[in-house]
């Protein structure tokens, strides 16, 4: 059993209780905002239920069994708030439960244009009694307080109905974690201080017990009963009922065959830090009220339209590969509905769609998935940095316990203060500062905006430029040297002059003493600060391994120990469930890019020899045991002019959660996979670069494809690139003008005027060496 | 209030209650197998209550908030046992304690010759009426599972005496973690299992509830009142009770003033993991029968001889400087009382003084600790090493999960299974295994003995020897180089090619090679492997800076950045508690000798030039926040000239303890520090090596004393130094010929013939800096 292969749609057929887990995360619906996972509208059977807020966390104590100075006391996790996706039916006197009677049909299905979740379920009882349950459910793109559903009920026989819909608080889990504390924190974390219920319409508040934060979530309702001609039923018996972690309308009416019952139920959620519960009450009534307004019609048009929008920016096609086609629209999709509306929140590792990670967000979000944003809804990048300047006076805070000056980002956060309990892998992997920085120059290029230059841009790009300064120092032997951080590859850890960091740092130093000449007045930098930054730029250690002519990570890292690949079976992958960090640390084995991000990223600073024989040195030891890696690899490879191994890595990354190849896709979606896959295409076979705001183009196509375009933004001017083997043209899709290059070559396209270019022909390469069972896995 | 300053006692005059919690752990009695913190004998006021069983411990589980692959899940604490100290005394209706009342006169006396806490109290009660208590305690040398103690009271007024001697299990104390399910596990964790108590005799059986380990405390006591005319008193009263956690002995009489109440008790100790409880219970009351016969004075008496000696074979006598003479005593006291009778059992680093570093061993004991043992007591030394050889299993085991090959001694442990919860400063330090391995050479080359090399040092040499060729590897850069590891400097960690842990490998890999050629039948290892161990002794990679020419600590240490130590004010010591470990890893600070450490162990493998300008490097960055270092810089500053900085370590390290210099002797001694006094005495100012098993000497006088002389056994041959300004006489105490050199030159002692050899004027050097703040301290 598996998706149906549709190029606009997902879709899966029968009910496969035990896939249920892995079906909630990928038929998740979010917008950045509200997220719900893909349980079925009765609740049950299920694998993990789950609705978010984005930003709403409980704080627990983090244990260590020996600590240290400046280690992080408090975590953070997702909570499950309460739940109003619920809605349960009585069928004469059984509950529809998939588990029991008989599905003669059932298909749930995601749709990436209409924005919406349907369900079509033919059910028999086990006392013989069918019915037709239809649902779609939307999460709002245009209104992000409001979920709404339809429901409807055709039954085939004449019986009573009763239809149940929740609001359901405090829904009994799972936890995965070994600490009874953190346990303990999440069993049942809200606390109501504030119910109502009246005619079709109930409010719920709750609070949490450490984090004490808010949330309200309201519902409200149409019904009507249709006859099978038609006719309207009157006789149906409404009821609505409020407890503290309940509120339940109830609905109940006798009907005949062939009738339709038809629920629409409205949802208005909100949480505050801040506000009180009568504030929270209000605004979600207000919420509620809009969407009453607006109407299920309307909401369903308004979030068709956002998507039409979305897809004439944002749309790839691929000819020659349907699941592909498929996928890429998937990871789209899924990262539209993570980055939407978050509006100065966190985009979390998983989006919305699951507890994953504790619903923390990483770095990921800057590197991989604001990329894909910042060239597809800008708006929603600028957004996604704004949190993070928001949360610079805890960044502050943290260099300052770690005893460096400026900013220094957090591994993993909600809030925006450090949740790692590991050092080494976390608070160590400073560069996820210059991540920040690169993304904030990144949206800047792209979009030209001088209101966020002024007013977060410079203001992230100094403070992180302050922070390098004080975090590396100039040494006689090397030049300006970056000790003892931890780069992207989490298999080594606390090491000298990582490459990928110190390339970062370089590029974020400059671009702050450019910002900090832009903005004097918010940069406040003396000219002396402004060229100390630009002398540890200039003077940048870079190691290079003069012996195997290839840039080693870091510093040693080519002189360390090879792993032993031969002799590691499957089952001991991932590596770090199998063997002790100390082991992976000593050794040349890549979890994830690194030196090969770096190529990309800061692809400016490597020759093209540079690059291959880089490529083909890492690519041999590179395990991938992260999701953040085949992505980045992809577009090395297209660009060295692997392209057969660029598509096995594309399609790595589009099938990551699809086909569920890290077997977790259950604790929610990879979204820097998902990104990944874009980036394999956009920047791999579109061959799409940056480098200092200057936009270009290289496009190839792999021999697995006929023919793809992609769509991208760039400074306001919506454009397409359509590529097939021999030549690539360019249109402009909105605006007026776009100059950029192809394979080098300087190109103007006009409105008028599209571009079409030839392509030139791949080198003819020997396919580089992948670590022994390591390969890119094919579907 | 302080010690007075006597050559052969510790005495302390008055009470100082807020003083207890340093003196219980330097009045502290113990035998290697029983300890005692020294506290009052009715029990109140105290410090920190302490009875230890070497180790008996408990386990609990260790929490972390990101677990990894191969961490440690259970830790050990040492448990306070069944207290067998408590003699409470009722003086008319007031109990004796001394917060009340009138202490008139007071004071304890730790003597080093006679092994025994003397105490002398005058108290007057609230009521007025006064005593004088006397008391004497032991624990046993010669008698191991054996403790005693003589209690005498004289009342100075008639009054009614009621005397209670008491076995107290689970007392209350305060548990200074912040784990509440460690502290939990330590709260009451003994559970009755058996008790008896009979005439003047009890026992206690209790098992631990998580370990599973059996101990068992048993007391006997004789009792006389004698009158001022010395006419005996028949009408005492005695009476003796047992609970599940309690035995009490209890004698009430009426005396007239001047008449002597003298109560003797006898302890008897034993605990197992394997015994039952019958058997324990037989094991403690066959030891009290052994004390009984023995009587008190006999203990008295065999515990003179024994230290007598012990005092032949290592006593150092200090001419210049009365409170050094006196605090060299009291570390080799201690030390003696650590070690002597382990048998197989650990060395804690706090011996059994107290309950800090949750008394667990480490490395200190091989490295500090028993070259003193070696060197004065050296089957103290062979038992250490089979407690190690004894735990190999455990070792093998835990290099298993570590991925290497042989034996990874544990980082900190009472049982010998790994226990550190922080990694990169815990399992990271594999030079543990070669510390082992070195100390088991230099016990041999000590002592010639055939057993302990055939049946234990073989198999230890031999698999620490796997461990480190599983742990290197050949580079084609630089030769066997060992990455990823931590060596003694805990301000560093997880760096490539420390030159202490690639010297110590590189002779245990060379010892294990003869080792395994001179018993082929204990080594099992092939001609290849042994040719594979001398090819990556003679390849092992040892860095040196060209540009600085000086060795740096590890790969890279000479281009971190430097510690800001002028800015660095004297409370934000010790850096580890104001500083996170990323900011100390990444820079020039040094915790404790590492570099010049090596240059001690293998001070073959330095020429003097090398020695001098790495002392003066390194001693420019070293904190000593650990009190591991002074004896070591002691040593090196001798050896390259520094006579003063060495005099200045010496004192150092003495004074650790009795000046309370880290400010937390409240939760033991400090054994290594005890032994660095040793160290620098015998190594430093008498110049004794011992590289390759050759015994050289090269003593220099300090110009704060005026003669010193020290003692110590080789190869059964009993040898006094006597040094004085110019010249060094060399003597046999018990044997009959030595050879060795002075300062280079090849002499002969016979016990006929003393030699007296001129010493070489020290050549006249500028004193190298220390860091800011940072000088040794004086006293």
């Amino acid at each position: 059993m598996s998706y149906a292969t549709e190029p606009w749609q997902l879709r899966w057929q029968g009910l496969a209780v035990d896939q249920l887990h892995r079906t909630e995360s990928t038929f998740a619906l979010a917008n950045g905002h509200i997220g719900m996972r893909g349980t079925l509208d009765e609740g049950e059977p299920r694998g993990l239920p789950g609705t978010y807020l984005n930003g709403f966390y409980e704080e627990h104590q983090l244990p260590y069994g020996e600590a240290g100075y400046g280690y992080p006391e408090a975590g953070q996790t997702v909570v499950n708030v309460t739940d109003g996706k619920i809605i349960r039916l009585l069928v004469e006197d059984e509950p529809l439960d998939m588990r029991y009677g008989n599905a003669i049909e059932h298909e749930r299905t995601l749709d990436f244009r209409s924005g919406t979740l349907r369900r079509r379920t033919v059910w028999e009882s086990p006392t013989g009694r069918r019915v037709i349950v239809r649902s779609e459910r939307l999460v709002s793109f245009t209104q992000r307080a409001v979920a709404a559903i339809r429901y409807e009920v055709e039954p085939m026989d004449d019986v009573q109905l009763v239809v149940q819909s929740d609001l359901l608080t405090n829904e009994p889990t799972i936890h995965r974690t070994n600490d009874p504390r953190v346990a303990a924190a999440l069993d049942a974390p809200l606390v109501n201080e504030f119910m109502m219920a009246e005619k079709s319409r109930a409010v719920l508040c709750h609070q949490t017990k450490a984090s004490g934060l808010r949330m309200a979530a309201a519902m409200d309702h149409e019904i009507e009963v249709v006859g099978p001609e038609h006719e309207r039923y009157n006789d149906l018996r409404t009821d609505i009922r409020v407890e503290a972690d309940l509120a339940r309308y109830t609905a109940a009416v006798d009907v005949k065959a062939g009738s339709c019952l038809k629920l629409t139920k409205y949802l208005g959620y909100g949480w505050s830090g801040k506000r009180s519960t009568p504030a929270l009450r209000a605004q979600v009534e207000a919420a509620l009220a809009g969407a009453c307004q607006t109407g299920w019609d309307g909401l369903v048009g308004e979030q068709r339209a956002f998507l039409d929008d979305f897809w004439q920016v944002a749309d790839i096609e691929i000819d020659g590969d349907d699941e592909l086609q498929q996928a890429i629209r998937f990871a789209l999709f899924h990262i539209l509905q993570a980055g939407a509306r978050g509006e100065t929140r966190a985009i979390p590792g998983k989006g919305l769609t699951g507890p994953g990670y504790d619903g923390h967000a990483f770095w990921d979000t800057e590197t991989f998935v604001l990329p894909v944003l910042t060239y597809t809804l800008p708006d929603a990048a600028r957004d996604a940095l704004r949190w993070r300047h928001s949360t610079l006076d805890k960044a502050r805070d943290r260099a300052k316990v770690l005893g460096l000056k400026g900013a220094a980002f957090p591994w993993r956060s909600i809030n925006g203060a450090e949740c790692s309990a590991y050092w080494p892998a976390g608070t160590a992997a400073f560069h996820v500062s210059g991540d920040v920085a690169y993304a904030a120059q990144q949206y800047l290029h792209a979009t030209n905006d001088e209101c966020f230059d002024r007013d977060e841009a410079t203001e992230i790009l100094v403070e992180t430029a302050r922070l390098w300064i004080s975090l590396g120092h100039h040494d006689q032997h090397d030049g300006f040297r970056i000790d003892g951080v931890t780069g992207p590859d989490e298999y080594s850890a606390i090491v000298d002059n990582n490459v990928y960091t110190n390339l970062i740092a370089q590029q974020n130093l400059r671009a702050a003493a450019d910002a900090a000449e832009r903005h004097p007045d918010k940069a406040n930098a003396s000219e002396e600060e402004i060229a100390a930054w630009r002398r540890a730029a200039d003077a940048m250690a870079i190691p290079f391994d003069e012996m195997l002519q290839v840039h080693p990570q870091a510093d040693n890292f080519t002189k360390h120990a090879e792993w032993d690949f031969e002799n590691t079976p499957e089952e001991k992958y991932p590596l770090l469930l199998h063997f002790p960090y100390f082991d992976l640390y000593r050794r040349q084995v890549v979890k994830q890019a690194d030196l090969v991000l770096a190529m990309h990223l800061r692809g400016d600073a490597f020759t093209p020899e540079e690059k291959a024989r880089n490529f083909a040195y890492y690519e041999a030891r590179t395990v991938r045991d992260s999701s953040l890696s085949a992505g980045t690899q992809a577009v090395l490879a297209a660009e060295v002019g692997h392209l057969d191994l660029a598509f096995d890595y594309l399609v790595e990354a589009a099938y990551t959660d699809l086909h569920d190849l890290h077997n977790n896709v259950n604790n929610g979606l990879h979204m820097a996979s998902l990104a990944g896959a874009w980036m394999a295409l956009v920047a791999g076979f579109g061959g799409m670069r940056d480098h200092g705001g200057e936009l270009t183009f290289a496009p190839r196509l792999p021999a697995a494809l006929t023919r793809f375009s992609f769509r991208m933004a760039f400074q306001g001017t919506r454009i397409s690139i359509d590529v097939c083997e021999t030549e690539a043209t360019y249109r402009i899709v909105d605006g007026t003008e776009l100059k950029t290059r192809h394979h080098g070559e300087p190109i103007t396209i006009t409105a008028a005027q599209p571009v079409t270019m030839p392509i030139p022909k791949a080198p003819e390469l020997e396919r580089p060496k992948s670590p022994f069972g390591r390969e890119p896995r094919r579907h």
